[in-house]
């Protein structure tokens, strides 16, 4: 839903899709393919399958909480899926394969870039199998998974490279916070930037599925940014933490503060640099960086400047999400056992024992090959967490204030 | 136990203390207080109080695992506690009054660097109680937990500091991991920067009190600040991790790789710079940082360079541990529940859930009122660890090689 009161359009964008990888086709004797952000050749969403094409399926949800518009998250909910079926493509063979990936892929006769002096001795002319090369007495073993986790990792930073090339000529504005989850291979892929958050209930246990990246969560990566990069605070901010703003006036008394190390507090003398605005200040859904921004993960945002100031957001925002991985077959699963996506509009005003509550109330209450009654979960989750208009605004059963914010919920059956 | 075949000299060094902090006198109608590392005026351990004299204890327990010499360990042995210590002491009043923490103190009299265009206006004379000052809209309560936390964080700096200003007159050589225990006021505080561990068994159950800090724990932390300060790499690391190393004749080819964004890995081309050598090289005992050294966090290693060469070690390295805490009023303890510190030389052949059973075999054999029976757990910990000298080396029960390190084990009644 959109909150009525708040704004005309929805901030809030979802996708869901079932799609082909297609394993990209050797390059030999081909033409080089074009490469480039935008030109995802070749990746196609829930296309027919030529006979005899080699390739897997996966299925994707995902959830994208736009902020200062919804450009960011429109284009991303039409094209993260696209980016990460395209960082796939590589590895159709090799995810196929049960023996553990190959350390060092032979040459890619696409890379054309590679200069005179670099082109490898004649006995290695690039058609020297994998086991062919000198081992070194260390070598790690990269499984699957990981692979995996590392495909959807890059596809976020494509993504995050696509707004940013397209922004001008599309007239986008603003970022949006991105929740993904992939199911490939009897595994979710559950991938997180921003403070949209996943829980898994399974036989009535919450198990969370994403952590949110806010001011807060990431307050030390941050310092730590700031401390080694102090230009990117532009003379108006300090790296220290202070438990509130301090008055000129009370420069040589003792305060509290905190830095890039710290997680605890300590007293330190006011000096005149500690006068300037905390990198990070607020509490809870207040916290803001540079006093702008209150998620510090998501895509976009690359014009995003503080307030009357020429000062960069970007450069403190990561673009990069924490994926977390449920094994699908380790478990012996229900038909009430479900991966629930939301926005933070709903955890906001819901939090994971309710929302398990609903859960359980919703379901037991349909047959259990209904297929309606995951959908229906999902509307009464938002249903609940937007209230009732009463004269007083929109108001949850317990009359307190209903959320403010658009929501989004997905509830997948496991 | 020193292992008898690796060194006639024991790295592994310990403290245990009762330690009484005294509140500093309050600096009004005195002569400044002499300030510095190393003097630690009125900080004195398990003195004798003049009747009078507020302060508390606190109760301390530490192992120092040292590494390239055992000069950082024993200062760092007789020192830390001290230093802890002295953090407390300004916090002696705080930290009785069931109140808040205030946010900012009065000023302090002993602070005389404050140029004359910091003085504050005449209003506001220094006199002026903590919560005459303006508030602003927003101010976070700290809580007295986090100043102990904060406390012990600043006084594992001070300690390095002062290894760092006496190495050279002290003739201290290396480093050591510190892992203390601060019981104060109902709470135990675990501070951890390294390798050691400390494990609660409550009931048979088994708590992780620390966690260990090494390049594959600390990774990213470590390629993030070699990505942001490449010149730390001395041009001839790179801050990309490879699975192995790369030959020069790969060039061009494609190679898995993690940067300090990912936990997963993908492919890349091999370039050029991918040759060099990799930041984080090599798994579990055997990774290293730059090839040198295999803990991340520590006391000491002012002085450690790269293997001929003049590439400085430390500034990878932190100072500052994690610190948990574990309320001892939120459970009921009978006599068989323990905290238990231990050096890796533990832990690297006694996992915790056999570490969980010898002290329950232990126990169990000895009257609840027997003071000795931890003492008892501490030594068969640490014989077990060691092994028995047979023809081929010391050997554990299971006939497996026993540990080869320096062991240290700590059994502390809850």
């Amino acid at each position: 839903v959109i909150n009525a009161g708040k704004s005309q359009h929805n901030e809030d964008q979802a996708c869901c899709e079932v799609v082909f990888v297609e394993r990209r086709p050797s390059p030999r004797g081909q033409l080089p393919s074009r490469e480039g952000v935008g030109e995802l050749d070749g990746v196609r969403a829930g296309v027919c399958v030529q006979v005899g094409t080699k390739g897997f399926y996966f299925h994707y949800w995902a959830l994208f909480d736009g902020h200062a518009g919804s450009g960011a998250a429109v284009l991303s909910s039409k094209r993260l899926h696209l980016h990460i079926c395209d960082q796939l493509r590589d590895l159709v063979d090799i995810l196929q394969d049960p023996s553990p990936p190959p350390i060092c892929l032979p040459h890619d006769a696409r890379a054309s870039t590679v200069e005179p002096s670099q082109v490898p001795l004649a006995e290695d002319d690039g058609e020297v199998p994998n086991d062919a090369v000198p081992r070194f007495h260390l070598e790690k073993v990269v499984s699957h998974e990981s692979l995996v986790i590392g495909a959807i990792e890059n596809a976020f930073k494509h993504m995050d490279d696509q707004i940013e090339q397209e922004r001008a000529s599309q007239h986008l504005s603003g970022g949006c916070c991105a929740l993904a989850a992939v199911y490939l291979m009897g595994k979710f892929y559950v991938a997180n930037a921003g403070d949209s958050r996943a829980i898994i209930i399974r036989n009535g246990e919450i198990i969370p599925m994403s952590r949110e990246f806010t001011p807060e969560t990431e307050r030390q990566r941050l310092q730590f940014l700031a401390f080694l990069r102090p230009e990117l605070l532009g003379k108006e901010f300090t790296h220290l933490e202070f438990p509130r703003r301090i008055h000129p006036k009370e420069l040589g008394k003792k305060m509290l503060y905190r830095d890039q190390s710290m997680s605890g507090w300590a007293y330190k003398k006011i000096e005149e640099d500690d006068l300037k605005f905390p990198l990070i200040y607020g509490e809870g859904k207040k916290a803001r960086v540079m006093a702008t921004i209150g998620v510090t993960r998501g895509l976009g945002d690359h014009d995003l400047r503080v307030f009357s100031s020429n000062i960069r957001i970007k450069p403190f925002l990561s673009c990069f999400p924490e994926v977390r991985v449920y094994d699908l077959t380790q478990y012996e699963h229900c038909p009430d056992d479900v991966l629930v996506l939301g926005t933070d509009g709903l955890w906001d005003v819901t939090n994971d024992k309710e929302v398990a509550d609903v859960v359980m109330e919703v379901l037991t209450s349909y047959e259990p090959n209904d297929p309606c009654r995951y959908t229906m979960v999902a509307q009464e989750l938002v249903m609940r967490s937007r209230g009732v208009l009463k004269e007083r605004g929109w108001r949850l059963p317990n009359d307190k204030l209903g959320s403010g914010d658009d929501i989004s919920v997905f509830v997948v059956p496991l």
